[in-house]
């Protein structure tokens, strides 16, 4: 019997509930019990988000979120910084390039976040700049961004905040009203403990007005349109309702635990699995390391492809290594969602077996030893 | 008990076999399991769309995918014909207007049908057309297009065929590669019996050289990166896994009562609704009526919104009545996917009882007798 086990910076583990909700009858959307589930689900996202901006639904993967914030946001001639730190960083620059938009790319190392101090200086150069688009949680190399420090610069000029929360949005605290974020997306199967399929995005009242001038240039992610069916609890189109109707449920969770404390547990989650790294001998790769993934330098002489394949394939763990430039050179411990403390001790245990196999020098347990010490320091 | 029923032209009924495979836990994409999975499901796709041009699954409601067929066919300047005779043969025309083209709108009466000597007359007098987009069977009226008809004249010229098969694929036939259709758009929810959810775009050769030679406009919509990605059975960004694992059960229905079978059955199903509607003292409404959803006239006199109505909340039974200019003058039968005579009779039986109870003059049980009555020939 191999056990299954999906550790992974998204998808991640579903709650058995909210499957079992996925698994229920279809039925329709235009009628009032889904736009009572849909007022619940609106209402749970936006405590989630810390936010009484308008949030929208959209049938799309957290990709499909962050085009529709390009295309609604940054009209013909808008210029737009993109933080670049990262596999999705670069995928804002490339969607406002596709969009027709210049690109000010503030280009950070893989690993590090950008400071309030760069952005600002990129503002006071350029007032004209339309929008700055940053990334809560680089899931590409394991870096967090300082989206508070960043929103109070931001704030004060006329450019929007545009923030990537598809990996770290109920892992990381994420306040977006009082952290001034204009535009916030984020995705069903990271944090939110869903499967993938959904796509969600806040809009603050500075981001309506600039919408409001831009010309709308698609027809699917047309944000206007979504905002006027929100109204009576409705979208433009059909939306995915088994997957609404699971969301219910997970948001409901999150609700029930308190999102400060979900935040706690992933802080604490991302504290032991950081202290059994350093404990195995390890380094993490992130300089400023997220709470919602841990990225580990495998060690020089092993075979890293190995690792992820070996954690599959004889442990039933599922772990990503790296990608583009870091892959074969990192392994990703994810800690968010439907995870606890035994999930992180299971990764980490799994992590020691397959590298004292593949010829680290690894001693069994250290790295476990040092987990369980900060969970029990941390009463969790 | 008020038992529940669904049959609507979509979302329809989804199988509980299909429900369950949407229940199991989520697993990655980015794995040789997801990849076989996602290899038989495009599989089952080409073969209930009797193609073998490249089939692409998007994560999105099937109005992504249309709008992914014309970011990717039209570029700036490009002029297209849109068939207009009804909601969603109007959705063809906003979608072009919205991407900048000029749209040729051959407007038809609500019900009706266009001509291939219509389309032809068209694309004679403006050989610079580049594409021309129909509805397969537009659910809002309940009519039907005949195209083969129209695939034999488009053929010869230089525009593509982009043919709306939301509403219609898997119920109708529908033959992409005989009939020359050289983009097909569906979604999930309809006949494929799922939930909605998925949409998918089938691209030809000719499709395909038309593309190459137009600059991209969507990043989330890149029809060339997902044909790039579907090499290796793979999506360019995360893709729904939950709902594509309860794809495959449903394709595998299909396959297994063998596509021509289906035809069939729906075939049967609709003279079926269209007798009985008939035996009703009723009229249908649509002049070219499809066999996926039979629209009836609502008797004079009585109240069309109560109709659908009374329908759910007494009897459990979920009809649509009608959209737009015709909102309280049709009823909407569907009979597509996971449907057999039993869903009609039911249909017939609760439209009796609400009919009378409003005051029509009906009969009950003439609608029923007479759909019996097409069962039975039928040996069904």
């Amino acid at each position: 019997m191999l056990k299954k086990r999906l550790l992974t910076p998204g998808p991640t583990e579903v709650p058995p509930d909210t499957l079992a909700e996925m698994a229920k009858p279809v039925f329709h959307h235009r009628t009032k019990e889904y736009q009572d589930l849909f007022r619940q689900v609106t209402e749970g996202l936006q405590y989630v988000f810390q936010t009484k901006n308008d949030c929208l639904t959209l049938c799309a993967s957290g990709t499909g979120a962050m085009e529709a914030a390009v295309v609604n946001a940054l009209g013909p001639g808008d210029k737009a910084v993109a933080v670049i730190g990262g596999k999705f960083g670069e995928r804002w620059g490339e969607i406002c390039k596709t969009n027709g938009n210049e690109v000010i790319a503030l280009d950070i190392e893989w690993g590090h976040a950008p400071t309030p101090a760069q952005i600002e200086a990129l503002l006071r150069k350029d007032p004209k700049i339309a929008a700055v688009f940053i990334t809560l949680c680089e899931t590409s190399t394991g870096a967090a961004t300082d989206v508070q420090a960043i929103g109070n610069v931001v704030k004060n000029y006329d450019a929007l905040l545009v923030v990537d929360g598809i990996s770290g949005v109920g892992a990381l605290p994420m306040k977006t009203d009082e952290w001034h974020v204009d535009l916030l997306v984020v995705g069903s199967q990271k944090a939110l403990m869903m499967p993938p399929g959904l796509a969600f995005i806040t809009v603050s009242p500075k981001a309506w007005a600039k919408i409001s001038r831009t010309p709308s240039r698609s027809y699917y992610f047309n944000l206007p349109k979504a905002k006027k069916s929100l109204e009576d609890f409705d979208t433009p189109y059909t939306p995915a309702v088994t997957l609404v109707r699971g969301l219910k449920n997970s948001l409901d969770m999150i609700r029930a635990e308190g999102i400060e404390n979900v935040w706690r547990r992933h802080a604490v989650m991302a504290q032991a699995a950081r202290a059994a790294v350093k404990a195995m001998g390890l380094e993490g790769f992130a300089a400023a390391p997220s709470d919602a993934v841990t990225t580990v330098k495998l060690p020089a002489g092993i075979d890293g492809n190995a690792v992820p394949k070996k954690l599959a394939s004889e442990h039933g763990v599922t772990l990503m290594g790296g990608q583009e430039k870091l892959k074969g050179k990192i392994v990703r411990i994810a800690h968010m969602g439907y995870m606890d403390k035994f999930d992180i001790i299971t990764a980490i245990a799994a992590l020691e077996l397959v590298l004292k196999k593949l010829g680290a020098n690894i001693t069994l347990g250290s790295g476990v030893a040092a987990a369980e010490e900060v969970f029990y320091k941390n009463n969790m």
